[in-house]
């Protein structure tokens, strides 16, 4: 049902992303669409997608079906895959979303593909030099958005200075989140800590105008939800990101070991079961709801690809939420307003060379 | 008591040094002299060590005080607090060393004045250009080395292969694992993955010989104790320290609030307690016993600040069978030995830049 009396938005969802494909992303589509009064348009083998229907009740739900006939796997090498299985469901999706019968596009799959699909199709926002992916970590306090993800391993000073612009635009529209603040992720709080990179970005960051910068943070600031954005280059923080998930993974394993080794604690945890079960979903990185692709001409939200139904419930919620507030607009006028400040201090500030 | 008719090590420990000082420090000193054989040299403020003696039963070890009147606190310039405060118990643990009156230093003081006055006092092991500091973290299937954790945060490609190559001694000769694996870690698994410094630095490694390098890992791969040597910069190697560090306080903070919620759980909770316990005590960073610095002339353990008595007692150990089995030598001996192939690779392949 239309919210406030606008149509419900159309997403394109490419049902053969994830590690189960249509018989999970289907369901979890249809159950977002209910729950976010969306349209959708299910683009990938029709087979597969009619069998994921017909065992889906979806009466209420405004469904199109494109069929597509190839798939990119997560094996294959992004570029290439993207250049030559021009009729894959992550190929299709996005031209629905450039031809304008789609709003959002949301895959599972590859998500190199789909940056480097999004970029070729879609395009950039003008001004956005890179875009980047942004994503959700559990913290204590809430979540922390992180960025950039891995789609930019080799920023420069001016790419992480529009990382923060843009999250910052994403905390306001999407998240509802006023004055946002940023951290700067780095080896120690105080301003001069840092790799000879962020040193640079440190001063960058601080000057830019309307951004809520309250300067360095460390690793750990992450989980404990310290600043409502962190940006740092897409190495690292795909590093972050893949060691929080391990440690999570570890200790959960551990707990396990520990909880199941006597009878008397094997009974104790069935009591606790609720409470542990609550807390791995709450700790579960695919249940994030997926990962915004800022910077594109477009809302492209990445999915994890061990996302379950619920989790691409929650991605079609924060698409939904992306578009009926135009992020990418937002990204765009954020961008025009501050680019001639950064412009100016990068000039003063040339990305640094480390010492031999 | 010697082991097998070697006369005990002596150990010099800074005593001032950790959140609580000599109260810690002294008792978890004297205890790890006791379990590994050593005498020790306390040095800091006489009456405070004293006043640690007065309350601990020590007449089994050999002690000698040696007192100082100044302190590094964590809150001192690093480069500036050892060039200032020459009587500090730092500097002066360090002087003991170098005047052979000491084999080995421990202090849980200010990591980078500890570093900074090794390098001006005992300075580095011949062909080393960037000594290291390594530390163990916890993971699943063993403990992990990880180096470098914040000394060098802008290395160049043949630093890297030096932390591989220091990395491995260390696990050889103090850690009994023989042949350690050593990954590189990266926002991928395959040999291209990386920035590109990760992507100079991968085929250096390949090429090294006598590593037993597995290629790139990834951050999960640090929890899960894949490898036996991580290697990274000093920059990404902190991050990923205090990332782990984060998510274990995060997860045992929500724990704690699943477990108190209701009565029935607390009961549960109370049950299982030891368990917990356990698994507190195997996951803090506190107590994994000490960072090594590798590359400088001598034995210099760095404690983590939080120390208790058993991670010094820990640390303690480390410092013992450095000594027994000459770490320092036999970097020197490996260094030696490599350096030609590395120099010959490194004309090769140059340092990196960004592209613009």
């Amino acid at each position: 049902m239309p919210e406030s009396g606008k149509t419900a938005p159309r997403i394109a969802v490419d049902a053969m992303g994830g590690d189960h494909g249509p018989a999970v992303i289907v369901p979890g589509a249809l159950q977002g669409a209910r729950t976010s009064h969306a349209a959708l348009v299910l683009v990938g083998d029709k087979e597969q997608i009619d069998a994921a229907l017909a065992v889906t009740p979806h009466q209420d739900i405004d469904v199109q079906v494109v069929a597509t006939t190839e798939v990119i796997t997560m094996h294959d090498h992004p570029a290439q895959a993207v250049r030559r299985k021009r009729n894959s469901s992550i190929n299709v999706a996005l031209q629905l979303v450039r031809d304008g019968q789609a709003e959002a596009m949301i895959s599972a799959g590859n998500s190199g593909a789909v940056m480097t699909a999004s970029l070729m199709i879609l395009g950039r926002v003008k001004g956005i030099e890179r875009p980047a992916i942004a994503t959700h970590l559990p913290s204590l306090t809430k979540k922390t958005l992180v960025l950039d993800l891995g789609a930019v391993t080799d920023p420069r000073p001016t790419n992480m200075i529009q990382f923060a612009l843009m999250g910052q635009v994403y905390c306001e529209r999407v998240l509802d989140i006023a004055n946002p603040t940023v951290g700067l992720l780095s080896n120690g709080e105080e301003p001069t800590k840092g790799n000879l990179f962020v040193q640079t970005v440190h001063p960058l960051l601080a000057q830019t105008p309307g951004l809520n910068f309250i300067g360095n943070i460390e690793g750990k600031d992450v989980p404990m939800g310290t600043v409502d954005i962190v940006v740092t280059d897409g190495f690292t923080g795909n590093v972050v990101l893949k060691t929080a998930e391990g440690v999570v993974s570890m200790l959960t394993t551990m707990l396990r070991q520990e909880f199941t080794s006597t009878w008397p604690r094997k009974l104790a945890a069935l009591m606790l079961r609720p409470g542990i079960k609550k807390l791995r979903r709450d700790l579960d990185y695919a249940e994030t709801g997926g990962a915004p692709l800022l910077g594109v001409n477009g809302v492209v939200i990445v999915a994890h690809g061990r996302s379950s139904e619920r989790a691409i419930e929650t991605a079609l919620g924060a698409a939904v939420r992306s578009i009926r507030h135009d992020l990418a607009g937002g990204i765009a006028d954020r961008i025009a307003r501050v680019t001639p400040v950064i412009e100016a201090e990068a000039e003063i500030a040339q990305p640094v060379e480390a010492p031999h």
